[in-house]
């Protein structure tokens, strides 16, 4: 069940009308100017630059406070030091401000003095009817609406074009990072939260936001703790029901980074409580950048798997071998590939060094007379009905690149590609499988750590249906 | 214990005095005429070439028969159709050539025939004092001697300076792509061996090789399958003792690739075997590419951790607990870095948003204003008695990459770097720390990794030290 009101009170966050940047300034370098900038050339319509004494910023007009805007204010960006923010938190609410972002730290992760503080923000916020994200955060992203307010960001700009996948993060540098690389690899995104100190909102509100929110098709979080272990479950368990969920959870207790240097007897029991609610909420479960990456690539991309079948393609023996082994041991089963498939594998595949089998060794000829014999294979094998997916580690030959390309064009079924290119090397490669929507790693357990979560995912789905 | 003769045999072939090239051509664009080349450009000294009817192969004088050849022969080199390979290895143990590397295909791999065929060139030849690689292999890489025959080497050239560590595989494209991958990331070889099929010298055979070669330090390998288990361990286990192993082994069963595609039960069974004598023997255990590689940058560039206590430095909080986590999951410790170390730190670092414990955040410093931040730190921290290795999660910032870099001269303990850069956008900032002999990963998941398998292995050589 969704909390009562949540969503419109978001929604005046995440699509806000008005924002007014409080802390906006003329100087040239300094944050409050590089902000407003930002959403300058964002392009974001009506910016309102709150400053004491300057009656205009970067050309906009400004005002010295905030009960002197003259219109409603949706949302209210807080930059300012420390000892003023508990003023202008008192104007915002008086004012009626919908949301406030607090970017200014020192305050829960200083001391008690703050958490103190900070809990009084989101107390009195709540009460007068304004929501709070922060403080200590870096905002939020939110391109539908041309916002981001993210340091980075206001300097390199991310893409203004939205997409499907909504994410939320207790580590404001990480989801910076994350969000950029993404955005490099071809995802978009409908919503990122960084979550702050979570003085008022907090992950679980942003995981029920983006759960009922219709722009978003998938989640991904990384969280360190959660304050409401109860609510948390109850609402992963129902809006993984419908879009996955991928979490990275670090921290070896609640109490988080201090934790993690206690001993490994307090880790495992926290682990043993966490990977219970994983698998009870259908949560797809993460460890590093990499996989949480990886997942994202996959389950924006690609549709869900059927089920756990997988055939493996490439020209390297060794490679195929090592692949079926990691895709066994992470729960995926190998496909057996029909007859019918085989024999017209057969009939193009030259023999020498090929083997036609699961996995698939496309030979000699694939490696430099043939390379299309890939996205010929790809084509067959995607066609068989004993298959739920594939997974191809390619050359880096352009050819066989362009091939795997086209033959995924309409498959249905998920393909993901490893290249033999350690991508240190160039990325020129990658760039064409973005361009495709389909996922491409520099290792091919990387291939099957993904797809083995898709699986399980599909899997959880189709276990929650079939008790409906 | 090493078996008689084994090293004096295959010095023959690691270095050769004399090659013969059977199958060497002057048609331009033929592999029998690239590959002689490839031994001119790598500047063999003495070339043979052997063809029925040129007198003359790239300028070097070509004999019709390999017994028509006046000089000894150490090395041959046999690249002619199958058809033929029976009639030149008789030719060849006629002659008395030391070694033979039959890089033709189309036997054992291809029938029962073709099996039958090249377990009688094994027989014969021992029997007559030669040592056949092969066939169906791409032969060897030693480059103390000059001698390169992997054929994409004969157009690209791998580095003729050699390194300390020595690599055996029984997969042909997969050991030619490792060992670029390895040089292009600052590894160098003693030697590198394809198997083939092992109708004569095999991975055991190798294995032992290399345990007693002075000037291989490290090995790696990847296994599908080996012929007598007995062997194997006792090598492993008498060699591990004194110089890490790291093998990646593939293959659900014994037989190997096709029984990948057979029910689970078969590789868990399988699996437990495997991994009993990994304990055992003290073996580096790996499952994929990415895997072996980052293992060979370890165990080659840094000495062994004296203990498993890890400090974590990073400027991204998140990844810092995050990598904590993965630290204590793969048997790692958190260091209580001491007092005295943690005071010198405070004396350095800037309090906003630093957090001066294991793990330790910089804080917002060392972003943008302090970047040589993480070199001070690394310096001070790795002085600590209390530690034994460092994982350092770095900014892409050159100025932190060069405090790093200088930090970890004569450091003395295992330095390994993540960089908050994925390898996809540019490599520039991994050549500086592969210069540096300081493994760098995009994942900080990678480094925890390898640190834990160093750990691993000198617990396991003091266990053996201690039994001694």
């Amino acid at each position: 069940m969704a909390t009562d009101g949540l969503t419109e009170q978001l929604n005046y966050i995440f699509h806000p009308r008005t924002v007014a940047i409080i802390g906006a300034s003329n100087k040239a370098g300094s944050f409050g100017n590089s902000f407003v900038d930002g959403f300058i050339r964002m392009e974001f319509k009506e910016i309102i630059p709150v400053h004491p004494t300057e009656p205009e910023i970067l050309g906009l007009k400004a005002y010295s406070g905030v009960k002197e805007i003259p219109q409603d204010v949706d949302l209210a960006i807080i930059l300012t030091p420390p000892a003023t923010v508990a003023k202008i938190m008192e104007e915002c609410t008086d004012k009626g401000v919908k949301g406030i972002i607090i970017f200014t730290a020192g305050f829960g992760e200083k001391d008690e003095e703050g958490k103190r503080l900070e809990k009084e923000f989101g107390q009195i916020a709540r009460k007068r009817g304004s929501r709070v994200i922060g403080p200590n955060c870096i905002g939020v992203y939110s391109p539908l609406s041309r916002l981001l307010t993210f340091p980075d960001a206001l300097i390199k700009t991310l893409p203004s074009e939205a997409g499907t996948i909504g994410c939320f993060s207790q580590s404001g540098s990480l989801v910076d990072y994350l969000t950029y690389i993404a955005c490099d690899k071809g995802i978009r995104f409908s919503k990122v939260i960084s979550c702050g100190n979570e003085c008022d909102l907090g992950s679980i509100d942003f995981l029920e936001y983006l759960g009922d929110d219709e722009d978003t098709k998938v989640i991904a979080g990384y969280l360190e703790g959660i304050k409401d272990g109860k609510r948390f479950y109850q609402q992963a368990k129902r809006i993984s029901a419908r879009k996955p969920i991928i979490i990275w959870k670090t921290g070896a207790t609640e109490s988080g980074a201090k934790a993690a240097s206690s001993h490994t007897g307090a880790l495992a029991g926290s682990n043993q409580v966490w990977n219970a609610v994983f698998q009870q909420t259908g949560i797809i479960s993460v460890t590093s950048f990499e996989e949480i990456i990886d997942c994202m690539l996959g389950f924006y991309f690609l549709p869900l798997p059927k089920g756990k079948r997988v055939v493996i393609v490439t020209a390297q023996g060794g490679t195929g071998v090592g692949t079926a082994d990691n895709c066994i041991r992470m729960g995926l089963e190998m496909a057996k590939i029909s007859d019918e498939t085989l024999d017209k594998l057969r009939e193009i595949i030259p023999p020498m060094g090929a083997s036609i089998s699961n996995p698939m060794d496309l030979g000699v000829a694939a490696g430099v007379l043939a390379p299309h014999l890939y996205g010929e294979a790809v084509k067959l094998i995607g066609a068989d009905e004993n298959v739920d997916m594939l997974i191809v580690s390619s050359s880096p030959n352009p050819k066989a690149i362009n091939s795997i390309c086209e033959a995924g064009k309409g498959l249905g079924k998920p393909l993901v590609v490893s290249l033999f290119k350690l991508p240190e090397q160039s990325q020129e490669e990658y760039k064409a499988f973005a361009e495709s929507g389909i996922p491409a790693y520099s290792d091919a357990k990387r291939a099957a750590f993904v797809l083995s979560r898709m699986a399980g995912y599909a899997e959880y789905q189709a276990q929650v249906k079939e008790k409906e």
